[in-house]
């Protein structure tokens, strides 16, 4: 098993998930109403931290709860955690064994907050620390970087928001992520060849916004994690404040934006970015004009609602990394510097 | 006027924020007592987005009120905003012009929240639309990139947190915030030869945690703004869950690491990362062994509370900034692609 295998894996992994833990998300939903719980506080950190942030923009657009990410220094190292005893206290963690987010949950449930931990140690000291646990159930995950958990807990977090609305819709769209996952891996060839260009390529920025900000971050880091490129992720709206004054001529840009009420938004600002300024697109859509506007475009499946394109959407990004890290020529298992469970307070 | 002239404004600008402001700050505060909040959902973009950062420490720890950061996207392009009526909204704008941010507020004051702007503009639409108002009365910024806005800003904060926690050492430092202005704007000359020897960096890492982080988000969004350094903020927490693997020997590490709470927690990795891994550290403390270890050290006043560090810390920074822009022979007032005012939905 490696890096490539668990990215695979996925189609399978997801529709496990789905299997077995639909019915205890819709219990863990019935507790959340039966508390009247109003606001999410998170504590997370790297790709599960982005996992937080989908959580954010779902579970704020469609349960209309807002979402507060946690600081979890305020917790370890100042000791002066704020009043959190009516919120719904969530830690997501593949390995469940991050001290600092088992510190949330503990003072969490100290103040009487109901918890909640997504995780993939179902006898990790965080699913000991919650009330409540989501088992993201994908199996031992070898590589360093995180594929399949990401996704997993991304399914997670849209399992949760689907019990908690009971929209029939959304539940539908749930039951066919296995084969959209299975649609692009496909991809696999194409992204192959395209990774070639980005070679010597050693920065670049990733946008994406809404429900795909967090696609944009998981993104980038995985390019940092694997291939050593510092790719700065952003919201395109917050590209505009600032950071876009390193944007010059042939500079990479990568773009997250499928269909749906935030694609105008994004679009616009893409091409500004290539008619004024000569940047170069790498872009992940199933809109042809998007696509059409990108030196490299990657295609994601036609029909597909926003709010859960951010789990397929991820998948050919996976691709590009392992291909771009094997063009570099790095190893794509054990990247140097890092470990499998970052301890950290 | 221009960029270097408002940095050495600051000493005066804070003193006239705090001369002019305690009283209405103190007015806010009991109206915030009144309404019994225990909450607050800030909506903000670019630097004052990381006084909103600042704030979300600060209030966290000394007052106990958890934040939410807004995701403006659900207000403005999904039209689909989570429920925020018992919160704290507030906004921060320098402008008050940023249609996105005036929007949180104008839809928190529908669900008949709480609203406060700070805003260096008392006439408007952000002020407008907030039943609070603290002006940052700093006088106009010509220079594109934010410096004495961002400091009256934090300064606001901080004078917010005073004022509810009712704290008479609090209150004491903040008399003392335009004399600690005025020691760090001493460090001119220092850092205008240190500048010299990063004039061909095109990127590094900034760290900073708790209070600072905020302070390692401005500094990299300046260096970005005005040298085009791709330059990364993080907390020393989440740059060990992944983009560590960036550095290698020699790679610039900037760290903001005053004494205080957090101080053993960073220098922890900082000593890893300067004896494992070799990187060259930057570093803005007041403390000794932080310094030592720098090849560069920018001093800060030996006695400085740590929640109140970020406001002297970040005028080095800016310092370095413009020096280092000028090595480059770039712009220090008009960035490439930016906008005084950038208009974001």
């Amino acid at each position: 098993m490696g890096l490539r295998d668990e990215i695979f894996e996925q189609p399978e992994t997801i529709a496990r998930l789905l299997e077995r833990q639909t019915d205890p998300v819709a219990e863990i939903a019935a507790r959340i109403n039966e508390r009247g719980v109003r606001w999410t506080y998170l504590a997370a950190r790297g790709s599960s931290d982005y996992a937080g942030l989908y959580a954010k923009y779902l579970w704020g657009a469609v349960n209309r709860m807002p979402m507060a990410l946690a600081a979890p220094s305020l917790f370890g190292v100042y000791r002066r955690p704020p009043a959190i005893g009516d919120a719904l206290v969530v830690g997501i963690s593949q390995s469940g064994r991050s001290p600092d987010v088992v510190g949330v949950l503990e003072e969490g449930r100290r103040q009487g907050a109901l918890t909640l931990a997504v995780t993939n140690d179902p006898s990790s000291p965080l699913a000991a620390a919650a009330e409540l646990v989501i088992d993201t159930m994908t199996g031992p995950e070898t590589a360093v970087a995180a594929t399949k958990t990401y996704t997993a807990q991304l399914t997670a977090v849209a399992m949760l928001s689907a019990a908690l609305s009971k929209d029939r819709e959304q539940h539908g769209w749930l039951r066919r992520l296995p084969a959209l996952a299975e649609e692009v891996l496909a991809l696999d060839a194409v992204v192959d060849t395209a990774a070639e260009r980005y070679r010597y390529m050693d920065q670049c920025v990733v946008l994406g916004r809404g429900f795909n900000y967090a696609t944009a971050h998981e993104w980038a880091i995985k390019l940092k994690e694997l291939a050593y490129v510092a790719a700065e992720p952003y919201s395109s709206a917050d590209f505009q404040h600032g950071p876009v004054a390193l944007a010059t001529q042939g500079f990479p840009v990568f773009a997250v934006v499928p269909g749906g009420e935030i694609f105008d938004n994004v679009m616009k600002l893409l091409r500004q970015l290539v008619s004024e300024l000569g940047v170069e697109l790498l872009v992940v859509s199933n809109e042809r004009a998007a696509l059409d506007l990108a030196h490299t475009p990657m295609s994601l499946p036609g029909e597909l609602p926003e709010w859960l394109s951010p789990i397929p959407a991820i998948i050919p990004a996976q691709l590009f990394c392992y291909h771009l890290t094997r063009a570099k020529g790095f190893d794509t298992e054990q990247p140097r510097g890092l470990t499998k469970v970052t301890l950290t307070w």
